[in-house]
């Protein structure tokens, strides 16, 4: 816990207002042929009427130039700055719905193929198929066993890569990446980073040898790779950090498992922005902060499709009144990071931040983009700052000394 | 000490330049209903000609959506960041110009009413009148006597509050709050946080037990809550840090024992601005840093007089030609907190500053207000930081590194 979330932890009160994060996945953009951006050039008139009456502009997720994956970017937003990191291979496991118990260590992993003197020739296995990848993993899994008393679950994500879940007494994540990063390299086993985690290092190469057992003779995929090992991190709760009761509005796995992380409830709705919003109607008066995630504007993104996105940005304005006429006390419409179409990626620009409260101090942009954001009057500020600014301007949270 | 003011402190050369902070208490607000803030509203024309010629900027006091007390606030802003933190019964006990040596433990205190069962039926003795109250403390000062050799000095502040001083050997402030928090709960008495303050604990307790005997029969008054127990902290003075003769103009005895804490010389004046603009002038080749305190701002705001608020700070304007006269090197116009007449009390929101130095890059702003100075020059910066770039642009910083 860093000492920012202590203090406002020690200043929050509990009152009856209702707090909104509408959280719009890649929303930042760059200028596209016309040389506007993806939500400058976007027809949304009911964000530019928020953002003429309320205050905007720009969240850096993690300081300049850092491209922050879904995983830290939300949880900066929910107020988990850089000094609470959780681990990838915890995200991956997240994004598959893959249990994971206090304790258990997550790997990402890779189906690989490995050729003559272990020499790791190709390290997706020709990118081979989900459906092909699935059933490579449920041979794995139904002959593999448990491990010196450790017992490890496989999950597939998609195509050639999985999730590896271990799970047993006395596990230590500290272990270095067993993959050598690139192709024409020797197959490297883990190494432990600590001596506590010497047993988790020879369970994990046990386990990427008995792989090779099983898959000898395969032409394809003869091993795996695993990198990013983690452990489900004993985050405080956003209940025991502010006092609030805490729903999320996700379609997408990861970010349920993101909510569920930081003490969320995860509430059932449909995928299209309305089908949150109506949700978030339904469940009003239960809850007094709402995480609304909208994913398609960044999957338009990462296709590197300009209009695609314009359009995703376009379709979720159209349904926002359905939110905006609730009439939350504090509500902020941001991105969790950038997906520029040009780029067909996550990217490090500062999101744009439009914020809407009774006691702002309302700026001249009348608006939503990133270059009147950049001239906003909330300025450029680290998105972890966010959640203490939602929680000031409902009213939660004490004055700091006499 | 924080590394910034190592770094500061390491750099910092005596010269014959003069720093003036006017800090206008209270200064940042929220729009009215017209739309302009109090500070927009005002007809502030030597503010906007300063303005006009200088720099301007926001200042966060204590990071997004903290809203400080005085003493945080006034502390930041002589350079103490939140690392330097005084405690509450310090700060009240400076408000009531109680004197606390070092060693001593203050607390701020109520007087309550404590009913069968030992619940705290009323946390303010029905608030009772500031001459009741001085009554009544009278006669514990008088019957109290010492406590296992420590002295106890009660001191009454507004109403039923009070601050009590205890001086002695081997004292520890580390005490869990002997007060209920709400009323309905019973009474409890201080905890030791640390073995070391056991002492200090039963010293309290003991006091606590012996004002409910003294005050037995009277129907109003039973019994006294204390909180916020600390002790003097040991801040490095202004001249220690940076070789300045700081003098300190304020009239109320809050600013007046911030300002010695940091090893200010506190002057006499007048309490109306132009009282303490004119001890400034008179004082003015005996020391090289001034801050002078100005209230009345805070006050209507804190009343929700918006029309107040605006009329305190367009008398204010009326005298800074005094000020401006006197041709400071650096002259800085702040404050400590906002107050809007809105939320009738202190708030969040960052600071308007407007900076005056030969040194500047003046920028377009042309009046002083929190919106036009949120596009100043200066930009949004921490609260602590200013006092460094006061001691530049008065050439007091030598350079880092070759």
């Amino acid at each position: 816990m860093t000492s920012r979330m202590e203090l406002l932890s020690s200043l929050a009160v509990e009152n009856l207002t209702k707090m909104v994060l509408l959280v719009v996945d890649g929303l930042g953009g760059l200028p596209g042929p016309k040389g506007l951006t993806e939500l400058e050039s976007a027809r949304t008139p009911h964000l530019d009427e928020l953002a003429a009456r309320g205050e905007t502009g720009l969240l850096e997720m993690m300081g300049p130039g850092v491209t922050v994956g879904s995983g830290p970017g939300h949880l900066a937003l929910f107020g988990y700055g850089p000094d609470c990191p959780v681990g990838r291979g915890v995200i991956e496991a997240l994004g598959v719905e893959a249990p994971v118990a206090p304790g258990d260590v997550c790997a990402r992993g890779n189906l690989c193929r490995i050729g003559e003197r272990e020499i790791v020739v190709d390290r997706r296995a020709g990118r081979i198929s989900t459906e092909r990848s699935r059933r490579v993993l449920e041979r794995l899994q139904r002959e593999m066993g448990p491990i010196d008393g450790v017992s490890v679950a496989l999950h597939p994500a998609e195509d050639h890569r999985f999730v590896a879940v271990f799970s047993g007494p006395d596990l230590d994540f500290r272990l270095s990446d067993a993959d050598p990063q690139k192709e024409g390299r020797a197959f490297r086993e883990c190494r432990p980073l600590v001596p506590q985690a010497s047993f988790t290092a020879s369970v994990v190469n046990a386990f990427l040898a008995r792989t090779r057992e099983i898959l000898d003779g395969d032409p394809e995929v003869s091993g795996c790779l695993l990198r990013g090992f983690s452990t489900r991190p004993d985050l405080p709760t956003l209940e025991e950090l502010y006092k609030t009761r805490s729903a999320a509005l996700a379609a997408y796995p990861m970010y349920r498992g993101l909510a569920r992380l930081v003490g969320m409830e995860v509430l059932e709705a449909g995928p299209r922005p309305k089908d949150l919003f109506h949700a978030v109607q339904a469940y009003w008066d239960d809850y007094d902060f709402f995480f609304i995630h909208v994913k398609t504007p960044h999957l338009r993104g990462e296709d590197g499709d300009f209009a695609g996105k314009v359009r995703a940005l376009e379709a979720f304005d159209e349904d926002l009144p359905i939110l905006v006429d609730l009439q939350p006390t504090v509500l902020a419409v941001t991105g969790d990071h950038s997906t520029p179409s040009l780029l067909r990626g996550h990217s490090w620009h500062p999101v744009p931040l439009l914020f809407f409260s009774p006691y702002g101090r309302p700026d001249d942009v009348i608006s939503f983009g990133e270059r009147v954001c950049a001239r906003g009057g909330l300025g450029r500020m680290d998105a972890s700052g966010l959640m203490g600014l939602m929680l000031a301007h409902a009213l939660r949270l004490m004055k700091y000394g006499a």
